[in-house]
């Protein structure tokens, strides 16, 4: 079985599904679509075919599944709609809110043509989403938590270099020691954001002359850093490019729990990822579930789908006899 | 939405299972099966209904689930086979090995009679199998690893016991803290059972004058202690039972693995438990996959299956729609 793929959209996450799509045999990418002059990508692979997006129907037949790769923002939400019409798809649409609203338009559309589409895979929406539903079907007198970090938010880094006078900026996010330590031990106790998460700032200015100002228009901005504990740390240009050009990130979803008589007994669950590179990973997990979307429409599984729908076993290159003897 | 179960077996497990369902409210227990004399068992809520086992054909079509609490070396494989004709099941059997031919015999069995069954859940095999198989497919150039512990082994426990001069004994199976450390730093190397894990006992002697013997007799105990690093701890009969009885075990699967054009980037995936009581923990799982053999079961999706097989939504007691909003 090999499995046709397309990629839509080629930034980091689209690069990503490439390299993955080479650790894993049982695919065959059969060309990336870009909105861009095709002839400007420069893929890992160059031999692969790259072709503009409005050709795309040109495919309709050829191609298996569509990897989505888009931005979840502006990309994504005009894309998937087009797309459902024609293709098996897969995305990692990650707008928390509007994700029923999506979820719905695409669900009408797929079963109408009858294709199969799942939308916001990845590590969260999608790994981190499977563990929280796992752990409270598990043990429902308990409490979960996620966390996030440490790791790079592109948002942040993005509002910093907003302000005047900085050169480059990177902005971590990282959980608080104190708060993740009492979670393990137990509590259920809600805490506020500030509670569990810190903003650590790496910045190169124009000038010395004016971070002291610069230190300050960072803290105090509204939604970004206001409400947290943020540190601002002014680094070389050196050193920025040596330390802080990767894309890491992880986190957890711990869940501790109560069973018993007397509810005496005490569990702690943990999901925990720590990545090198956040869009490598994320499009590890959404070729992943391409496989799945495959498998689903071939046993006609048609309409929009989650990481909740998805037996595990449709993940796996291995054959379910291979799985119950190897991985049970 | 009520589920109507029946506890077939009541031992650590079952108890546990008991437990459980009080917290969650989508189940009602109708009746609790044993081989002994019903009158003689101790319920947690004495008013519910108590069966010989022998009694159970009558209870067809009144119970939708029954959850299996029996051992895996000599009451599944008997009472599992003899169920299926009658009824939708789930059970925890554990002999990895053997995994492959009940199941077959029992998909045999089940889908001749429209029944649904769901064998091996708990957490490993189980939980730790769906991790296993989630990491090895988002990253199949890496690495898995599972270790068992600190945690009680009743097999090793009793082993020591059958020791002469032996009045007490618990025994600890506990994770290697440097081959841990290796593995969640991104080694590949294959360890061996004893880099692994450690063996720590706790043992209270009929006399004080045989001890030297009694801890010789243990460390070279084969099959269960030859192969290991062996800590013999002689306590007094007060510290046993003050502090070795609870049955605590736990975990973790760590799978590391690679990404990016040069290999260049490193991920590591943990999923960890860490439990009080493993009878109640494993019980808790095995309600949750009774919902879920219930809901394979209307939606006439009948013969053997196991954890890779259940779309997680069927895990959890709310609706699709509630957990597209509220846990992805």
């Amino acid at each position: 079985m090999m499995i046709k793929v397309g990629i839509v959209g080629y930034g980091n996450l689209g690069r990503g599904v490439e390299l993955s799509l080479k650790q894993n045999p049982d695919f065959e990418l059969i060309a990336v679509f870009t909105r861009r002059d095709p002839k400007t990508l420069e893929l890992v692979d160059n031999s692969v075919k790259k072709d503009h997006i409005d050709n795309i129907l040109a495919y309709k037949g050829l191609i298996d599944v569509m990897i989505l790769c888009g931005g979840s923002k502006s990309d994504l939400p005009v894309q998937a709609p087009l797309i459902a019409k024609d293709f098996c798809f897969v995305d990692s649409f990650d707008t928390h809110s509007d994700i029923p609203r999506y979820y719905q338009e695409l669900d009408e559309i797929l079963k109408a043509n009858n294709n199969t589409g799942l939308i916001s895979s990845g590590w969260d929406p999608g790994l981190f989403s499977i563990n929280r539903l796992l752990f409270e079907s598990i043990l429902p007198v308990g409490n979960h938590y996620t966390f996030w970090g440490d790791g790079v938010s592109q948002g942040h880094s993005d509002a910093i270099r907003k302000v005047k006078g900085v050169k480059y900026a990177c902005q971590y996010t990282v959980p608080v020691k104190e708060t993740l330590e009492a979670v393990r031990s137990g509590t259920s106790k809600n805490f506020s954001t500030k509670e569990k998460h810190r903003r650590v700032c790496f910045v190169v200015t124009e000038s010395i002359d004016e971070q002291v100002r610069i230190e300050q228009e960072i803290k105090t901005m509204p939604a970004y850093f206001a409400d947290y504990d943020t540190e601002v740390n002014f680094i070389s240009e050196t050193d920025y490019h040596k330390n802080h050009n990767k894309m890491p990130h992880g986190g957890f979803v711990i869940h501790n729990g109560i069973t018993g008589e007397k509810a005496e007994n005490k569990h702690l669950l943990e999901f925990a990822l720590r990545l090198d590179s956040n869009p490598e990973f994320t499009a590890s997990v959404v070729v992943c579930y391409a496989r799945a979307v495959y498998k689903l429409s071939k046993a006609k599984d048609f309409g929009c789908k989650t990481v909740f729908d998805v037996p595990l076993a449709y993940l796996s290159a291995k054959s379910p006899e291979e799985l119950r003897k190897v991985l049970l």
